[in-house]
């Protein structure tokens, strides 16, 4: 079982998702809270895994499973030290985007803020698109932009977003997309168990980054399409203002 | 010097805009691009600080100086080895957050979208009021929300957003708000300094997080809030569409 799991499995996700947001109250990865109260109140005891309370101070960067522990960030299991720690970022944030699209009809993922904007789903698509590019450029050495056809196809339109992907991308519903997010993360995480901590600091003399920036990139690009759906999910019809 | 010091001097700033903008053509930092185009253009050639092109692969995780080198995620002098590549991946995206603000006016910083939006200059203030009580709370020990009357007085508004925040937080030029961020940052990485990677694991039982997982946190959460800067900039009167 893997963290990415929670993407396919509800039991295993609730699970999950329950262990975040029993350690975070009042922080950004509990929506339901009012949007005037971001990252200030006390957070409560956590009442999730007991496996996060038993992780004693000074056991510093021993791995843990990959399967739970969703606030240890560092070493996971079966990853290289930096790429376990990476690893852990990336299911931190996918917790994020989990949580706030939860629960989210057809009607919601296609929802358009103007004519400039992209629905949450095509953002969930994005996301996916990122990860199988970026799957394509640094694990196969795929010049940007070279795509082969067959991943052009799928990814490339969610990837541009703009006209094409207000044309394209809707009538799905958050399975549809969910599946895409797993099926993607599942082929990076594979990929990156046969990799080493060398191969992270490897340099793209041409972008400038090493692995590690390009990946630590796809992560945190989470973060900026999840501030969008967050405030994209307080502007959906009849929606109450959730913490952006 | 320090990257931070894009802050305050214009020059070093320019230097470490350029830097990043010419290796990642395409890609999330470069906001002149078409909204329609994200992450998808071929890189161009990395035209920016040659010590980037002078780092062979395999030399792994050989801590690199903390004023250059924003493409390359990992330890940083000064740090140890995961409180260093926290410290890299922190400056990468606090060089995305002062990209997509460069220029704006004080208008374009109090901007409302609608009546339940943050401004973008609200936004930057709570990015470093985030800084602020992630500090106090990690360095000094002192509970979430309980903080010294002063802390309070200065960041507790911008922690807060929503009504109070639209009320209160007006009327500054960027500098204010860069030289807030630029302070509290500071003060952060003083504290990073003094600190090692066992510190980075000790686990906060009440949140189920270790102090790595609290600053990661304050890392992606201005990832979150970029994507929504991006979102509002295009939307300022008079914008064209950047790419979000």
């Amino acid at each position: 079982m893997r963290i990415i799991n929670q993407l396919s499995g509800r039991r295993i996700f609730l699970k999950a998702a329950a262990t975040v947001a029993s350690g975070i109250t009042g922080l950004s990865l509990l929506p339901s809270l009012g949007f005037s109260q971001p990252l200030t109140e006390s957070p409560r005891s956590f009442s999730g895994d007991e496996a996060l309370r038993s992780l004693p101070p000074g056991k510093d960067f021993r791995p843990v499973a990959e399967d739970k522990n969703l606030g240890i960030i560092g070493p996971r299991e079966g990853y290289s030290p930096q790429i376990g720690t990476l690893v852990s970022m990336m299911a931190f944030m996918r917790s994020q985007v989990i949580n706030s699209t939860k629960g989210m009809t057809m009607e919601q993922l296609d929802f358009l803020l103007d004519d400039k904007a992209n629905t949450i789903g095509a953002m969930l698509y994005h996301l996916a698109a990122t990860d199988a590019f970026y799957h394509e450029h640094t694990f196969k050495g795929v010049e940007w932009g070279k795509w082969d056809a067959a991943v052009q196809k799928k990814f490339g339109v969610a990837m541009e977003l703009g006209d094409e992907g207000r044309k394209a991308i809707k009538g799905n519903n958050l399975d549809f997309y969910l599946n895409l997010l797993q099926e993607t993360r599942e082929n990076t995480l594979a990929e990156f168990r046969k990799r080493d901590d060398k191969w992270m600091m490897i340099v793209d003399k041409d972008w400038g980054w090493n692995n590690y920036c390009k990946w630590f990139h796809v992560c945190e690009h989470e973060g900026n399409h999840n501030g969008q759906i967050k405030l994209l999910k307080s502007r959906l019809p009849g929606a109450k203002s959730v913490k952006e």
